[in-house]
């Protein structure tokens, strides 16, 4: 593939960011793939893996000759980051992240970053609990979403660039305002992550002995919750506390609707309970449908192979 | 392997119940497997696969030279079933079940079924959201713990025959009272259920094109929830009005814990989130070296392959 840009610098080299760097040098996206992390760690292992052409602890001198810069750091460390960065961005250079949350991440950028460069918020929907350069793999978005939250702003160019980075690293795309990717992600990522966490959390205050039963019979159900709830801590804290308007409000409907089958169990009203677990029966099929329903990890993922719920589809039911 | 009995008559040929069959057909635990389903169609079913030896929707017929019966239909059909197979079991008999809920199957098997059987309540902590004949496969309870819940009346040998019978289906299995077991899975199967249930519900409710949106942008996090949430409706509903008290237990201490969350986001407590989401990592990785971290299926499961995670895991982190 033509590269898009001479240079990207990805900032932040963890699992999104490495995979990012992965993706971005196996299909030929950019000529030049800048590391920059904090963490002179990273670094070393980023060098030690050849994750990428150069690999730099110093953000301000990382972002000097880039085409395009990617955040893939937690979100609330954007405001930070812009300021180290910004005198240092060339004019018409794309600052573009990979955040779970988007009104912040524009306003964050936008107070801290110069005129002269281009901001197009973007997010895949992808990832793992994993975490770390290790953890990434090229394949992270292929057949994944990536939604991209222009404003009426946004240098048409710039966003076509951003649009053909991550279509060219596989992901599918879609445009839609940052309040709405907001709500949208509270509801399909936020808060199905708090309520994780806050069973997990229950179930090992039930103490140690338990807790050691717990983990023993965890296949009946509570293991697909302990997944989930061992995502990185400083992300997610960052997620909700920046998305906390949204998260709080898909929390109370949430909570509404668990009051309600509790009365139902309470009362033993068996039909209610019935109807509830029917209809949400249904909506699996759909993601399965759309080809969303495998779990993405490095030793399965694979462009050549259809997702393992898929393939099993056709020899069931 | 030299057969523990000469027939096993199971009740009820689903997901767990053909499971069983497979299972025992495959290693040779019982010279002869009848399939007993009030469903004509899973009957005519189970014969067209030759998932038994023999098939009938006459349950009382299927019993009467059986010695072992095992029932593997929603806990709450246990009482009637128990009448109608009451008169023809044999002298000597073992009843044993494979149901999420042990209390109350103790109580309705103890009352409807004549005192010359030896009642056995088990249950194999291992499923999937598939349902039916088809669903099933041989290795479903290969590795998996099954709790078997014997009382002080129970028969040492009719104890050790179910016990054996569910180490040759290549289960691991544990002792425990009944109020122990019900106690163990309202917080490890009960609850995440209820709460998986409820989300998927809360989503679904937010209108046709936010729908949508929540099917395609699940792989957030949404779509883990979605797969518990496609379990049998019958069963579960059963599983929580026979459970109610454990379940509605653990509901409490979850209420409290997410209100507790939820307040820490309100008044933007960072330290307070992040104590809570490193808590809840550490017990993923204490599944994992537990060998109970992977998603068993059809097509992923085998005795010769370990589990996805644990092959992972060594190279990374």
């Amino acid at each position: 593939m033509t590269p898009l840009v001479d240079q990207i610098t990805i900032i932040g080299y963890g699992l999104i960011g490495s995979s990012i760097g992965r993706a971005v040098r196996a299909r030929g996206l950019a000529r030049h793939v800048t590391c920059a992390d904090i963490s002179p760690a990273v670094c070393a292992r980023v060098r030690e893996m050849d994750l990428a052409d150069a690999a730099t602890s110093d953000l301000a001198a990382s972002v000097r000759t880039a085409d395009l810069v990617i955040l893939a750091i937690p979100v609330r460390s954007y405001a930070a980051v812009a300021k180290i960065i910004a005198p240092s961005l060339k004019v018409g250079a794309i600052v573009s992240d990979a955040g779970s949350v988007k009104e912040s991440v524009f306003r964050d950028l936008t107070a801290h970053l110069p005129n002269h460069v281009h901001i197009v918020p973007a997010h895949p929907i992808s990832g793992s609990e994993k975490t770390g350069p290790d953890a990434g793999f090229e394949s992270l978005f292929e057949k994944r979403w990536c939604i991209i939250t222009p404003d009426a702003t946004t240098n048409a160019l710039a966003l076509t660039t951003v649009q053909q980075m991550w279509e060219g690293m596989g992901a599918m795309t879609a445009m839609m305002p940052p309040r709405q990717h907001d709500l949208t992600l509270a509801i399909t990522s936020h808060l199905p992550h708090l309520i994780a966490y806050t069973i997990v959390a229950t179930a090992t205050d039930l103490g140690k002995d338990l807790e050691s039963e717990v983990i023993k019979y965890s296949a009946g159900g509570f293991r697909d919750f302990t997944r989930i709830a061992a995502s990185d801590p400083v992300m997610w804290r960052d997620i909700f506390l920046a998305n906390k308007d949204a998260v709080l409000d898909m929390l109370q409907r949430f909570n509404e609707d668990l009051t309600a089958l509790q009365k139902a169990i309470r009362s033993n009203d068996g039909d209610m309970l019935h109807d509830v677990f029917t209809r949400t029966r249904t909506i699996r099929q759909q993601i399965i449908d759309q080809g969303q329903a495998d779990y993405r990890s490095a030793s399965t993922a694979s462009p050549h192979t259809p997702p393992a719920e898929v393939q099993r589809k056709s020899g069931q039911h």
